[in-house]
């Protein structure tokens, strides 16, 4: 089995593989060092703390992350929270995809199955046989091939394997850009808030979210031409008080040590899959950040991903990889939809880009309805920490 | 207490002051067989039925209208039925706006106070004092003045009123027009549903709906540029069929009575007051038709507003006046974001319009959740079947 990319989906792949007898090499073009570095997403569905623990990789997680059981939601002047452990028996974990992604990595050179850093020229040949091939240029600068009985391209939105499915298949691609980005930074500060804050504000959103008890993770829309030297650490913060504060409450300051802004997309590739090369992760589909469900998603993918390839492979049956692609592709519409209607929800649409004041009323509409419905709680507080895998 | 406009909210609100000692006079500018004529919405919540039964005009409706308990959604070859009444304890009746009228008509004109057709030139004056005036012409030609109380403008969208209260306060409006309009048909025909279906479908939405046992009232989304003879009855019938159609199941076709096309919008205004001027119902707010709301919200409005004139007239206190605008507002944004949630939901956006395909998957994804989720059918269906006014 080869599998391609080194995040997530594809680490954890390998390693749902590995504990089923089945053996992998993944194959990833940047080095540890880089992979590890990478901040994405902190928040961890159940089931996907439940696959981590299930594998040997949730000591560290079990330690360090933090067990959220709710989030608040604001609108100037109001903050409300969300229980959602009484609202659908579900919560959800805080912990960086970065922390995820070095366990799995620390994991797999201590247990294997191989995995290559600063690998080159990656290309899967042959999907369309029962005997595919990746040929790639090692660290060392050697060509080499890898026989595999399936190829996964766990390798994101940039990497080689969907244009490949999707060529191959005739697939259908399906993208929304949003007017707006988010611009994101750590900082050395603890927390000022229990759980989550996502914040509409006529300004824009902000998002106060955490990775430990001394770490901050923030966000404020921005717009998609800002450049981030135009943000000063000031700018920053004070944009995060006027947006997130509330009377007798404030955002707790501190050093910034990371700071970027990230792009706003929605992305579905359909198939997921041609002939033995199957997508996974980033590489069939993006969601904005808003419903904190990229990650998860990704999780989802590889658990079912597993199921089928080991049916496959040692039973000998197909039904589980030929329903693959319609299996998670159900998943992921459901969550491209939360993540987008979060994502309407909270982001201001400038009138140079489209957006209203009607559009505004209609935000904080649908935000005191969610203030003071059950329904909409529990719609909102199932999606947010995951539904059920289905298999 | 002078009421301009003899629609469902100016008559009711003259009735409900009228069981509580208070007497007024409609001013309608039409007659009344094209007021009788006038064919609306269909739809009406629980709190609606209960008012009329309580202001002793509900007499027909409970022999005549139909009692649903639910409706049906539908993706093609897919529909599920909502049940209301297990969802929210909550159900609807079908019961045209027309005979709501009518009965209304009758019964004023029967027991009083004065309700006077086709008067002319309609126009209040020296709202801003206790002592209002409004100056029209009778139905004899005569110049006409009427010393009231108040003055309360239930004269829709296109009336007098509004204008004048928007003007007085630097009031704000705020309006979307869709890019769609629904063709409506009435229909000799008996319907083949028990319960409302709305379909979504990739020609566009249509809904079945229906009058009595013996009268349907479908409706078929079309471009608003269309013209109503270009939709010859075989084209309107075939639509309904390919639209609506399921397997073993079709629609009963039969002659048809009324064919109209109808625009559809978003419209508020703020205030709905100034002074002694008050605004109801369709002169303060407009709904696209897919969430039934538009009757419904006309029927809060003179609810509330009757008991905040009843307390200013008879206990002389201005406190529910001085909220009233405030108070009627908020259940009007929150059926204004449903009537758009239904409305977008549920229609198709062409790509000239800046409709996309991404657009159709969202919906399909949205109204599958909704088929699975009891959480987002109860959203739903409280929506729908009305909640609680608010005093």
């Amino acid at each position: 089995m080869g599998i391609i990319g080194a995040g997530p989906a594809g680490l954890l792949l390998s390693r749902l593989l590995h504990v089923q007898g089945i053996d992998s090499v993944v194959l990833e073009n940047r080095d540890r060092a880089y992979v590890e570095a990478r901040i994405r997403a902190g928040i961890l569905e159940s089931h996907t703390v439940q696959t981590l623990r299930d594998v040997g990789v949730g000591d560290r997680l079990d330690r360090e992350g933090l067990h959220h059981t709710g989030i608040h939601l604001q609108i100037p002047g109001e903050r409300v929270h969300l229980d959602f452990e009484a609202l659908c028996g579900r919560t959800v974990w805080v912990y960086g995809q970065t922390e995820v992604v070095k366990d799995l990595i620390a994991t797999q050179l201590d247990e294997g199955p191989p995995l290559l850093f600063c690998v080159t020229d990656v290309q899967p040949h042959d999907v369309d046989t029962d005997s595919p091939r990746i040929t790639f240029t090692d660290a060392d600068g050697v060509a080499q091939e890898l026989q595999c009985d399936v190829v996964v391209g766990a390798d994101g939105f940039h990497g080689v394997s969907r244009p490949l499915v999707t060529a191959a298949t005739g697939g259908k691609v399906w993208e929304r850009v949003y007017p707006f980005s988010w611009l994101g930074i750590l900082a050395d500060a603890a927390p000022a808030t229990d759980d989550l804050v996502y914040a509409w504000h006529p300004d824009g959103f902000a998002l106060y979210s955490m990775r430990s008890p001394s770490v901050s993770r923030l966000y404020v829309q921005v717009d998609p031409t800002e450049k981030i030297e135009d943000w000063s650490d000031e700018r920053i913060w004070d944009a995060l008080d006027e947006r997130l504060g509330l009377s007798g409450w404030s955002v707790n300051r501190g050093p910034i040590t990371e700071k970027s802004i990230l792009p706003m997309r929605s992305f579905v590739s359909t198939p997921m899959r041609h002939g033995r090369l199957f997508l996974a992760g980033d590489a069939a589909h993006i969601v904005p950040p808003t419903g904190a469900k990229g990650l998860n998603l990704a999780v989802a993918d590889v658990t079912l991903l597993a199921t089928a390839l080991v049916r496959l492979l040692q039973e000998k049956e197909t039904d589980l990889v030929d329903a693959y692609s319609d299996t998670a592709l159900r998943r992921i519409w459901r969550c491209t939809h939360f993540s987008w209607w979060m994502t309407s929800m909270l982001h201001t649409v400038s009138a140079a880009q489209g957006g209203d004041d009607f559009d505004h009323q209609l935000q904080l509409s649908q935000l005191r309805r969610v203030f003071a419905s059950e329904a909409a709680q529990r719609e909102l507080a199932e999606n947010y920490t995951g539904l059920p895998i289905e298999r």
